[in-house]
């Protein structure tokens, strides 16, 4: 069994990058995939950090992910936007969809871009932080095909489709960032990976029993029955068939579109700013946050965590020491990178 | 032991409207206060319903709702304004944040509308339903006073703050409507009433232990530990911290305001027809909903349910039919009547 490998995110950003430049992408598109997958790794989510990259190869070499996309607003209102991602990387177009959404709130009070036709966008915190550093309170989700229970179903119905909230506190925003299933999926995917096992409750078998074994663990089940899955298809509703561009449906009824990579996201943008309120937002932030931190703990707990507050540790951590890489992953990595002529650090 | 009361819902609307009426409130606030509570009830959400009749009373009578509230828009913008609701009741100001939120997105694409200094805000998933009846996708949440643990903690931190979201579908639209809790606070004191138990998870008693009791129920848990109470959190950082008007602190710190009841809100509304594509949104729904509904289902269930389904199904039974309300809330509620005149049919 080969080592884990460790690599600093600097090293890891400049791998990334490279192999996406190999299958055909711009440098700057290239860098905002590298920037998000290892932006996750660096904060211990490394469901969604470069062990993805593999599989985005894949969806290039599918014609799923276009490298080369046209990305166009397709409609501009005063406050909303719809922005055509073209299925270029979902990086970015939810990069351009929290800079777009955070114009039309500077303008309106209030901003909304909404995604179409992108694909993996990967960990959404990361657009809603990028927000939330210029003083915006964000609200993201994101749409995909069918990879969970929907409440009562013994297969998938809809998708483990993640949301993200966060509000400004200087450059350390909050954010909070969630799965509507118990567990994001790329966490079960982590631990068949990891040869880790999962605690029973997350996700059911090809039997509809329940397991804890992340090999068999087939039905992601939604996070507190029907409000896991209820919330998820809001998502579908806002992000996908507002847009046109609906995706459950063809996985569903195995339409030739049933196993294409697609996904369709929203971000709203508030500008906390704009109601001339900021100064008495971040002392009430800070005041509620000290009140919580300072609240009695329950027997086995060390320390009351805001949203986000691990990653944020991990990261300046991991910046580091580097980030270790499961030595799976780190085999499939270097597999891709070989194959674009890309020499790992 | 007294019978439960079956009413019909025009008799009880009859009812709590003079009741509210009773407490100085005018007739076109008292009908929509009625209103809001009695579709509650309706719908098969007691916890939300006319059990909260005498407790609004109470609040009038201490000076924390005002039933002769001067209910202005204070900042406009664009998009999105602020409604300060001057401690009136909720359902008028949500009311008021549904339609003014529904014109800016007209306008703009999307809407915003912040309601600081209101109070109960009561079920939320009306003020969505009203707007997508007017064919908008709506997001709604509210934040109150902690009554809920954040996670790891051994006392209240956070509130179990509702959030709803709803699209149009004709005349019934779907309607989500959830709290950040693992069950809403409203379902732990109508098992209370009731004399039933509560399922293991939903809360811990004061000794920080698990109970079936609802009685010892004193700590409501949050929906998936850090999700729920990240998610309360950022309702309270959005509807109260934006809108200058923090709640959390003020119960935490134990200050003045620490006992008074109050709430801030938001609602979002997204104009579908101002994209152009109302037409195809309403076609990929109904396919949707109905892939969903065909799948298999687990062993013991019936039928796959949409959000709101079930609530929609017990209206129109029980406008048939009557509510039956638990002699114990009836008898409260016939006390605060025939206090303020007002003979129960």
């Amino acid at each position: 069994m080969p080592d884990n490998k460790n690599i600093s995110a600097d090293a890891l950003t400049k791998l990334v990058s490279s192999i996406f430049v190999g299958t055909g992408m711009s440098a700057a598109h290239a860098g905002k995939v590298a920037e998000v997958l290892v932006w996750a790794d660096l904060r211990g989510a490394p469901s969604h950090g470069v062990q993805r990259v593999p599989r985005y190869v894949e969806i290039i070499a599918q014609g799923d992910m276009n490298p080369r996309p046209d990305i166009k607003i397709v409609k501009d209102l005063p406050a909303a936007i719809i922005i055509d991602a073209d299925r270029g990387p979902g990086q970015v177009s939810m990069m351009l969809a929290a800079s777009e959404a955070t114009k039309k709130a500077r303008a309106c009070g209030i901003g909304l871009a909404l995604v179409r036709r992108t694909t993996h966008t990967a960990a959404l915190g990361y657009y809603t932080r990028l927000a939330a550093l210029e003083g915006i309170a964000a609200i993201a989700a994101s749409a995909s095909w069918p990879n969970m229970g929907y409440h009562g179903t013994a297969q998938v119905g809809v998708a483990t489709n993640p949301f993200s909230i966060a509000v400004p506190r200087g450059d350390e925003p909050l954010v909070l960032d969630m799965a509507t299933a118990v567990v994001a999926l790329g966490k079960i995917v982590h631990a068949a990976r990891s040869g880790q096992s999962i605690p029973l409750g997350w996700a059911l078998d090809d039997d509809g029993k329940p397991t804890t074994d992340p090999k068999k663990a087939t039905l992601p089940l939604p996070l507190g029955g029907p409000k896991g899955s209820g919330l998820s298809l809001m998502i579908e509703c806002i992000a996908s068939l507002i847009t046109d561009n609906p995706i459950l449906v063809d996985t569903l009824e195995g339409t030739e579109l049933a196993n294409k990579h697609r996904q369709n996201a929203f971000l709203i943008a508030i500008d906390v700013a704009a109601f001339g309120l900021l100064d008495d937002f971040t002392t009430s932030l800070e005041r509620t946050i000290k009140d919580l931190k300072a609240l009695p703990r329950q027997e086995d707990v060390d320390e009351i965590l805001m949203p986000g507050e691990r990653g944020s540790r991990e990261l300046k951590k991991r910046q580091q020491t580097g980030i270790t890489i499961p030595a799976a992953t780190w085999a499939e990595i270097a597999r891709v990178a070989e194959k674009f002529g890309v020499t790992p650090d």
